[in-house]
């Protein structure tokens, strides 16, 4: 039995320590302790992992994160929304987004041409080079060949990426697969539109790239997601992986309510009912702002990886 | 100014009653009466109305409740993800899901075959029934034309159903375009992927219904957005509609929080910001679950169309 | 087995028939039909009722639907925060609350001698009346006896009322005592403390009303609870039960998550371990807004009671 | 202007580093830099800080950190509910609670005599042995003399312990006042009431408390208010500082949402509208559970008091 422990502060207090601490706090930070030990467990048994995660994450410093954990090889499969991958290819070419506050004038930044997600700040104008870039990207994609599926069509744009921090180019680098099951959802669907019109024999293979998921495991290997946020994102890492016998590691990030019978909201209890989560130890939901909690759990994880020598 | 009035019970109290005192009691039954407002505003202005809901939500007994509404000429277009649609069709085949509880124990749940979404249970029996509709259903339409949108699919299924409390069914009756941009994110995503093993050359073409939702409106038509709940049929209904210069009417029911700033989340205070809205009365976002909320809002709108012969 | 049904709005749709429909639909909507059966096996089973709510609820309308209650015979003990009386106290002298906006321009409202709660809004100056009436009341009480327990102090205010739509006159009419563990927590202890500089021997003994909420019901009564918000109101009306052998009947309607651990967020799953709930059908917990879900479900329980004769 | 920039992990990530990075993330990461500042203003401008907790955080291992920032002088006054403080004396007692999962069989619980709170289990022995405690504890005190407010009695019954990580041992030890307006609210208020049953004229004198809490500051005083969690721990500290002028510095955490108006909900948008707070440096809100961020920001804040010499 564990028992609930004093937590004390002291000088050169490392996140991991924090996080060992919070293993015998209580509530929700007990379960940041057992998502770092999920994902250390998945790790280590070699299984597949899925990281899937929603578009404001990327608008966010998370995004530089996700490379990361990539080019450390945490990661074997991205599932995620297209806005998220546009304002990767933003970013990777220079875009700042800045940081504002939730109670921003909305009519204001309207009115100055801003954007905002959350506390965070896009401009018009990034939105306007993007644009730019798309055009030429396509017309080089189509030269080679007229029908591709989204993680084709993103390998592709990462070839074409120079900045680490990019998700898409340490995704191309690492032979890392990006899954985006609704590429039209956002200002890259308005392009691939503009640029069917003038070709009408270009088509963007969805139900390939669902082949493509499904094949990135097997029966035989041992499967985990990783989930920050819920959407299409998490449900999509999920189906590929029931469709391979189900998961056999499952952290999930979130701050819906389970209540609601959301999949946002829908707790690694419900994964565990899939049977083949064996041991309580392998799977953990964490209730909080991803923005806090991801960085938090990945701390203790990545520091225990670097004592085992799995990375630098 | 409008003041805190003390809310009365008397027998006979009607839903719309209720709704109507709703208005001066605080917190969100206020939003409850301003969404009604915002959406008698809509239909009377003869906007383009999207309704935008989350597959659970066609899992409950909302799914009917959709379906009248579009029966009753209240919606334009509906944006959705793909489980909900294969639930329609599950249900328009004579499938029962029953009610049981957020707590059930999920692990005697999964030897029984019996899936659970909140408090709702869908028999593995459902989707294998389901299966054995799909493959003829693809095999027809393959029959027809080789490149298929996701909105004309749906359509061409809902032809084939007979159930009155279908959406689908009502959809295809009243010419409204269903429309579903990660159409592989569910079951029908695997069938089409069998399909498409053996016929290499069927394409589901995600981009030309980019077109299709793009010009389901107009530059000159108000639109207005009914999002229930968040994910990206809710983006995608706002994004469609902004390509045409932005929507007039907008309201949103949630129980995602705009802290973390996730599109679930995000309130009508910055679709404000997008510059068309410009009356207080023509947007709301209630807080709250949908499955309450929705019907009691429409109570009153329904009433209120009615008492002005726009509906039966 | 009970199944979702496909929810149908028609003309003259009652708030009861709406709950009824509701049983049927799934997540949040179910828990309102349970919690209406809750009440009323607990009304019929003739149980001691405890009603706890915050003080914000009656800075909303839901004030007088409190003082129906009481009115009407359903509560035979209430359990709040000392704001929620105050304001009952400022109503009855004929104060107004106006209805604003969550995103009020708050320096703005400051600089207009104007305090904010939620989206509700109440003048400096319907305080200072209150400071008005304060004096002369407890020059009153004091005259009577220097020792008060918080229910016979408002039991004493409720009698020089008159307003019907009032708490606490409905309280004192219908001899049901009103609670208030936390007296001094608002304008009131302000006003308590100015009186006892002047009268050191002027106490308020919260020890005798704790034995007072005891009395209240006996080992041997049926006991409920219905608890709206969290808060020590909801906590000490529990605890109170559970002195005389813990409760039989639960309903809790609030917005807060259990994840936390907190009391406002418990369940009444919690309430079942207590050992007395023998029937699921007598405990229901409700996620979402009091101010949307409590006239609703009272309003089938209020119609099923006036159809079996009880109330008229 | 700020941008979001790119998390690294690096090893030897400090806590500190982490929330030093978070200033840039976006979302909630960003509130608790801005926490951590606001708390470091009010230390540097030797403001009065008043720190808010609910009973379930002294459950939880936060217990033994509220002692230690009691102890480095970072606070002046507490305001919390009884349950925590009961928990406190029977830890320092030597009892230990235990952690378990919130999914627990609570019936089964109840059969081994566990309560549950939240995913803390603590044993009905712990309360039974809190009891042998308290009778001689208020002979004790009822020797000194008859009338106590509740900050006296826990001022004297913190000189009975003797357990470091105790709150009521370190506040007494540093002269820090407890205060507790709901004092019966709990196991405690229960003793109390057995005990005035044999000494009639014993009393807690809460409204002589309501003068202590408010004589803690002056108008000339810097105010800060740290809040963890709502209830009328919040709101006590809250209404004691207005009373001389208004708080200058204010941090609240919490789980609430303020779309239902509760106390609990209420941001420091609100606390700027009462027109001291000029700087929104001096204000953060933090969105989450308590048990994850507290401990986060204060690591933050007390390596800046550490490195500017102000704490070893």
């Amino acid at each position: 039995v564990k028992h609930a422990e004093d937590l004390r502060w002291h000088k050169n207090l490392t996140a991991a320590d924090l996080v060992d601490q919070y293993e015998n706090v209580g509530f929700q930070s007990v379960n940041v302790a057992r998502a770092a030990e999920a994902i250390t467990r998945m790790y280590r048994a070699d299984a597949k992992i899925f990281l899937t995660f929603t578009s404001n994450m990327v608008t966010s410093g998370l995004r530089g994160f996700f490379a990361q954990l990539i080019e450390l090889g945490i990661v074997d499969g991205v599932v995620t929304t297209v806005g998220g991958l546009e304002e990767d290819i933003m970013k990777a070419s220079g875009e700042k987004f800045s940081i504002g506050r939730f109670t921003e004038d909305d009519v204001e930044l309207y009115e100055n041409g801003i954007n905002r997600v959350g506390n965070l700040l896009v401009q018009n104008e990034s939105y306007m080079k993007f644009e730019d870039k798309m055009k030429p990207l396509l017309t080089k994609a189509y030269e080679k060949k007229n029908r591709w599926t989204p993680s084709d069509l993103f390998e592709f744009i990462g070839e074409t990426l120079t900045d680490k921090h990019s998700i898409l180019y340490q995704a191309q680098k690492q032979d890392v697969p990006v899954f985006c099951p609704a590429i039209t959802d956002g200002s890259f669907g308005f392009h691939l539109y503009l640029f069917q019109q003038n070709h009408d024999d270009f088509v963007i293979d969805v139900v390939k790239d669902f082949k493509n998921i499904v094949q990135t495991t097997t029966h035989e290997d041992k499967k985990g997601v990783i989930a920050l946020g819920g959407s299409i994102s998490k449900h999509h890492a999920l189906l590929a992986c029931l469709l391979n016998g189900g998961i056999d590691y499952a952290v999930y990030m979130t701050t819906a309510k389970s209540t609601s019978g959301s999949m946002s909201g829908a707790t690694t209890k419900e994964a565990k009912s899939w049977g083949k989560i064996k041991d309580d130890s392998d799977a953990a939901t964490v209730h909080g702002d991803v923005s806090i909690t991801f960085p938090l759990v990945m701390s203790k994880v990545l520091q225990t990886l670097h004592r085992e020598g799995h990375i630098e």
